[in-house]
């Protein structure tokens, strides 16, 4: 642990952080503050600081994972880590992250811009709560990050230096590897899955197929560092109002596939659309809004991928000496499009089957329901997953979402 | 350059390595020792030092590339990644590279077993002389080194590590980068070819096709960290007699794809053969035997990586908690092959292209043949780059060689 660490509380957060100008004068004097934690993240302490002038957010890393509690040691470096990321993405798609006044490595803690009105676009999306231009906004964050990041647009030295720095973020990377990639096609002990499921989950842990390929998955995340990843860009790691969008919590930041973060962020999609029947009555509407953003996040992702093919194309990758086209692009295209099927078809799977479940599912009670939901989204995972070669594009996606919706497997 | 760095001289070695006890109790003292500057390679001093108890070899990095001169700067860290590729592939593959008696990393400089009676493969290779079992000895030091440098067998955390610290040989994988991967396909200033050859140089230059493939192996060269390679792995980094195989000069090491140390071996073997025709009036053995040889490499190859993956998957990739089965083998087998594939075209490519030619194609007088048979190689190098998903196996390639081999282009 680092020297001298120690774990904020409300009530010793003005003492501790009242003499720091990037506060106080943003906000007013200590003396005016008023503290709040509100973590509701699976590792971290989160307060509101709010003073006469303003508020902003303190972020602190636990030297465990708060989900757990210190049987889980997890190492204070993830604050340096999401700095460093966030840093990044800042520099690579303006505005799109909080701002940061303050970071303190030693004890581990981020002060950065207090977001409101925003809330989690997770809780949102339950809610019902439309977000002008979401797809669009995230596709064209996860194409600027993995572009900007990569060594098409990076000098070479530069970018194997950031990548070795990032291979520092082990323990992050070990759960991404565990809960992903491995724990949900097997009894692993940590994972839980509603009841009614066991046959579905059962079925699905036979098949050596959905096993092989997410293993293939495992081992393009571990070794394919072709750009800096934000790791973990999910539904919760989005903050909204109804028109503004940011992208928080990178702490998973890591060097990794260019499909990684679009993946991921459309199996939160998907899993939106599949929980809906749950949180209203008349669900089709946000369906079907939910399914017109994957395909405006996946347009965005390759409208903006090409734009920057264009125009910023400065690495060692595909140099312009070499007069690459529209062939070369595609290929490109189709290379990021097939690893981002593979990571959406994981993640649909471990929020239902590995540790860390997601609250659209987790929030419906009538497990019965909450199984019939979670079976369609369990099967469209495996599809995608297992024959990924054969989803051609966004509309395939939203096609097989309509279907899966149809199916009742429990 | 590192503090105090000085290059060696044969006049100054006795006296500047003297008082080494590593030397002097295993040669003798440095008062009767005989120093000899040897290094024909591209880039380094190489001496052999004889005393009266022995001979050792000195290696030291320049701080240029000696090929080209001064002009062309090259850090003497390389001695460093040198030494620590030789560490790793010791314990990988034990006895398969030279022993290691001291290691001066300011001066840049490793002190290693003189080997003796060896020479250089490729001089046999042209001189016709054959090696027992080297097909077979290579492929198993590829494959162990290929697995056992991986995550199917390291810890993750030390994998990580370890890719960390080979990110900072940025330079020479700058070399490869450029000079492998991008300069045979296009103009580049300081690329030649045999004058004959311009016509098929003009025609494989205007093949988009095989530029963007090129591309792509070097987005898996730059990007893909799965093992450690070797990283120049050539006729000229291996050193026999008849019967024993030393693999030398990993100063490329680099975490890249698991095939590329045996594709560019298979296109040094492939060399071999096709510029056997210069070299002797009846080719037809010694190619029948190269082909042979390149079939047993293969074979060795597959055959230990399956050994390994059966008794040394102790790592995070298929771990036996999902009960991979042959299925999972035979897709990462494929996996690698087509990598292997493709390194060995652009290898095969580059010899004849690009800056560093190859002795067995360079040192033919008669340039109207060397013409005729380095189009035969670029011509197969061509298919295997672009068409390598129709390459299913070694007798494959061992069919396209004889088939090139009859083929007049030029």
């Amino acid at each position: 642990m680092a020297v001298g660490y120690e774990a904020l509380e409300t009530s010793t957060l003005p003492l501790r952080l009242g003499g720091l100008k990037a506060l106080s004068e943003r906000i007013g004097p200590a003396s005016g503050w008023q503290v709040e934690e509100v973590g509701d993240g699976n590792l971290n302490l989160v307060f509101i600081v709010r003073g006469a002038g303003g508020a902003v957010v303190v972020k602190q890393a636990l030297p465990y994972v708060r989900l757990v509690g210190d049987s889980w040691p997890l190492p204070l470096t993830r604050a340096f880590f999401e700095h460093e990321a966030l840093v990044r993405q800042a520099a690579r798609d303006p505005g799109r992250v909080p701002e940061i006044f303050h970071f303190d490595r030693d004890q581990a803690l981020i002060v950065m811009e207090y977001l409101s009105p925003h809330t989690i676009l997770r809780g949102k999306l339950i809610r019902g709560e439309r977000v002008t231009d979401m797809g669009a906004v995230l596709g064209r964050f996860c194409a600027r990050t993995a572009f900007r990041g990569s060594d098409l647009a990076m000098e070479a030295p530069d970018k194997k230096a950031d990548h070795a720095l990032f291979l520092g973020n082990v323990e992050l990377c070990d759960i991404t590897e565990q809960l992903i990639f491995t724990d949900p096609y097997y009894e692993a002990e940590r994972n839980h899955h509603t009841p009614e499921l066991a046959p579905i989950v059962a079925d699905l842990r036979a098949d050596g197929g959905v096993r092989d390929a997410a293993q293939a998955m495992l081992l393009r995340f571990t070794a394919s560092g072709e750009t800096m990843c934000h790791g973990d860009l999910h539904t919760g790691s989005v903050m909204c109002t109804g028109g503004d969008i940011k992208v928080i919590d990178p702490e998973f930041g890591f060097y990794g596939p260019m499909g990684f973060d679009l993946g991921m962020l459309l199996a939160n999609f998907l899993m939106a659309h599949f929980s809906q029947p749950a949180h209203r009555d008349d669900p089709a509407d946000m369906q079907g809004w939910l399914l017109g953003e994957i395909e405006a996040c996946c347009a965005a992702f390759f409208d903006e991928f090409r734009h920057l093919w264009q125009t910023e194309r400065r690495g060692i990758l595909y140099p312009s000496a070499l007069d690459h086209g529209e062939v070369a692009l595609r290929a490109l295209e189709r290379h990021i499009w097939d690893d981002a099927m593979g990571f959406c078809g994981v993640e649909m799977h471990r929020r239902c089957l590995s540790l860390a479940h997601n609250a659209e599912f987790q929030t419906i009670d009538d497990t019965a329901l909450r199984a019939r939901l979670e079976a369609r989204n369990i099967a469209m995972g495996r599809a995608l997953l297992v024959d990924r070669a054969a989803v051609p594009d966004a509309a395939a996606i939203t096609e097989m979402a309509r279907d899966f919706n149809g199916k009742d497997m429990v």
